[in-house]
């Protein structure tokens, strides 16, 4: 046998691109989830959860002609001997994985299937600041229906979301828009078949939001110099094969019907373009008739973000309340939720056409608007701490916290070293406890306990003046019998000072 | 550019040893979750979320000293040239991982570190019938109290979250012992150092459970021929040495103390055993103080699982109702979630020694516990389904289910190709729906809507004789305005049925 290797002491630290996450930043989210599900449950959709490891096969869309395939996403070979097996990888969205799913249990899952799935998702991809190698999606999806009540019903529930979790209605707004529409936009600019020009025409679109009316009719004329001083070549269109596109864009009108009308003019006589008018008007009925307004969801056809990638209707959630870059400027909050209709999910895997539509929340971003709304407090309350005066005593300290849990209060027995009293209070503060219970050999043979409200006390240590200060102390000696009711006294005072 | 090569169509399938969840599947293990959260919350327990991707390094215990360290794990080298990178590596337990963040966070954590961790983990070994390469950890830690309080409470939050998911005081006993003790009890049998007779008692040890006290002195002297008929060799040691074990395994005494006295005696002069024995004392009076009995929580030192894993007090939560195996004989449930105390858990990546003692209980196993006692049910109550009669008028039929979301119901509308009126009632079917509700041009005319018991007419299908089925009508018509109350009538009357 070899001798083993003496190692060197590994590094403690997450790999490039991962992070931990603590605290409230977990329970938070659990509990947004929670309430997403909810909705999603009541709106009749069923929870999936997929298995992270997926064979690289039915992912998919990663398969370059490659030997091996694993740009985007982190893959591994399976098998002892390398080479032999099958190659898997990690799930890089919850869309992939619905297909496969959908495929697969097709026989034993309802038509149409309304499925939601949460869940962390995978990209191998250079890291940034901000920029995570792991993250949350929350989907929902319905396959098997080709209606636009599917859609309807995806921004309905979408909306009833962003209240639910603590948006409030006129914080947000759902936009509309609709790839066939473009597409009659292409077919009315007489760009015959030459894919490379529709695909050149896409790209300088998904420059709208930057670049606005006149970056666009440049970028899809002769060219256009960019902020940095580079040119940007044109397409090379006429201005009149540019007016389609440009009329598409800036087609919203002060309702849904005057859009509605601008959009027929805007598409000619392109029956793919009036079928993608007629879809939006459709929608625009259904989500009327069930209550939401423009207020709430909107057709906008100046939606670009995944028009290339959807096939019919598109929608964006956006909130619309402003905050302060990094850079201290204004800006309103964006994006939190997108999604739109697909066709041909499922065709990969069996050669059947499946129609699907669906959304996927940003779960951080919507978190991080919770917390910008103040919905979410960015620290969990601590436990009530009690302190160890006296180590033989374990035991009456035990039963302490086992009565405050018992009464529904978040308590923990201090199990560090007791010896020093003032460690025992720093860890009181790094917890974020709001109360501290002290209970001596003296307290003991007196039948009380010493309760100290830390919120309190930290407050006066920091503002107080001496005749505040005596008013109000923030420290208390009560009977050992009244140690729930004090301690509930003293949490409920702090419930209210801070709200 | 190389012509792209005709793909065949995938396999719609998990990998191997992978599965999906469904349904109520997902959304009770969610509640469950929820449920246990709250228990470690109260305790002051903080959640941790780490990173599902873990370098191999820091994982640590799969690192052999071959060039491709992926037994046991899911492995795969960073970077976009082969062998420049990193090993990274799939979490195999939530254990590891904590013992990184806590050596990369510990000057920003609390010390002690109380943690709870819930989520997947996975194990690159053969899949086999129920046993799956991903599956859910939840694990409760504390780091950094070397105090038998640490494990006392452990034990006791174990006990409330078993109550408080559902299991009745009765139906589970959490037994408690200690590593030190059999350490005590190897001295005692005067072994001296020789590493290997410690390896093969230890071994011996773990075969109790099955082999019982005869079995296992035949295996720790001359040795035992098994069930297969294989002779399995002995230790070799002699009658008198096998004695102290044979004590140890059989010390369980009429209660903790006269077991603790046993023990006493079965661990001779031993420092350490002594040492064991205290700790063990010390676990069952705190545990006594807080009103903790051997009804819940017992010293048995006939729990040997983990002893050569742990280094201290060792935990396991044994179900002991009986239910019915594959073969349908009776035996007791079994364990549902394990535990101890384990040193040197951040000594790898520190050179500190920071003691540690936790828990982990089995997800699926409790769930399948809570299933067995009727606490959740197998399947979930489908959305009433709201039927189209006319799809010119699915407008009217969103603001039905609309109404009946707003009410709190569960509800969707058919979103399939309405045509056949047959499908719409199998797709009800399918779903598990309760109620149908179906609306045609007659029934608009006059205002009423007709609402279909589903559970009733599956009832009266199977059962009925034709004087019942008179007696309690599955279809009624109500006026429109009263649909909501109707269905809630319905859902009542069936909860009561069910129940």
């Amino acid at each position: 046998m070899a001798k083993p290797k003496k190692q060197p002491r590994p590094k403690a630290e997450t790999p490039k691109g991962f992070r931990d996450y603590f605290g409230a930043e977990v329970s938070q989210r659990s509990e947004m989830l929670r309430q997403i599900a909810g909705v999603y449950h009541r709106y009749g959709f069923d929870a999936l959860e997929s298995s992270a490891v997926e064979t690289v096969e039915a992912l998919g869309k990663f398969l370059p002609d490659v030997d091996r395939p694993n740009e985007g996403v982190f893959a591994w070979q399976e098998g002892v001997e390398e080479g032999k097996g099958d190659w898997l990888a990690l799930r890089y969205d919850l869309t992939a994985p619905l297909a496969r799913v959908y495929a697969q249990h097709r026989n034993d899952l309802p038509t149409p299937y309304r499925r939601y799935a949460m869940g962390p998702v995978w990209r191998n991809e250079k890291p940034g600041p901000g920029r995570y190698r792991q993250f949350y999606q929350c989907d929902a999806d319905t396959v098997g229906s080709g209606s636009m009540a599917a859609d309807a019903e995806i921004c309905a529930m979408l909306a009833d979301t962003l209240e639910t979790v603590g948006i409030a209605r006129g914080d947000y707004l759902i936009r509309v828009n609709n790839r066939k529409v473009l597409n009659g936009v292409l077919e009315a600019m007489g760009l015959g078949d030459d894919a490379g020009l529709h695909d050149a025409v896409l790209r300088t679109i998904d420059k709208f939001d930057k670049v606005g009316e006149a970056g666009v009719r440049e970028l899809l004329g002769k060219g256009r110099l960019d902020a940095s001083g580079a040119y940007i070549d044109g397409v090379g269109l006429s201005e009149a094969q540019a007016d389609p596109v440009v009329a598409f864009l800036t087609s919203k009108g002060v309702d849904n019907a005057e859009t509605l009308a601008n959009l027929r003019v805007a598409v000619g006589d392109s029956a793919i373009g009036a079928e993608g008018v007629g879809e939006l008007e459709q929608i625009a009925d259904l989500l009327t008739a069930q209550g939401y307004g423009p207020d709430r969801i909107v057709i906008d056809p100046s939606v670009v973000r995944g028009l290339g990638y959807y096939t019919g209707p598109v929608y964006e959630a956006e909130l619309t309340f402003e905050i302060f870059d990094e850079k201290g400027r204004k800006r309103q909050f964006g994006s939190v939720a997108g999604g739109g209709r697909y066709d041909d999910l499922v065709k990969r895997f069996t050669g059947q056409s499946v129609p699907a539509t669906g959304i996927s929340i940003g779960v951080d971003r919507l978190l991080a608007a919770l917390r910008e709304k103040g919905r979410v407090t960015a620290q969990d309350q601590g436990p009530v701490v009690v302190t160890v005066m006296d180590r033989d005593r374990m035991a009456d300290y035990q039963a302490m916290v086992a009565e405050l849990r018992q009464a529904g209060i978040r308590a923990e027995v201090y199990l560090g070293n007791p010896k020093n009293f003032g460690n025992q209070l720093k860890y009181a503060d790094r917890r974020n406890s709001p109360v501290a219970v002290i209970e001596g050999d003296d307290e003991k043979a007196r039948g009380v306990v010493q309760i100290k409200d830390l919120i309190l006390g930290a407050q006066i240590a920091e503002n107080a003046t001496l005749e505040e200060w005596k008013e109000r102390p923030s420290q208390f000696e009560v009977p050992r019998a009244e140690l729930i009711a004090k301690v509930r006294e003293i949490l409920a005072s702090q419930d209210g000072g801070q709200g």
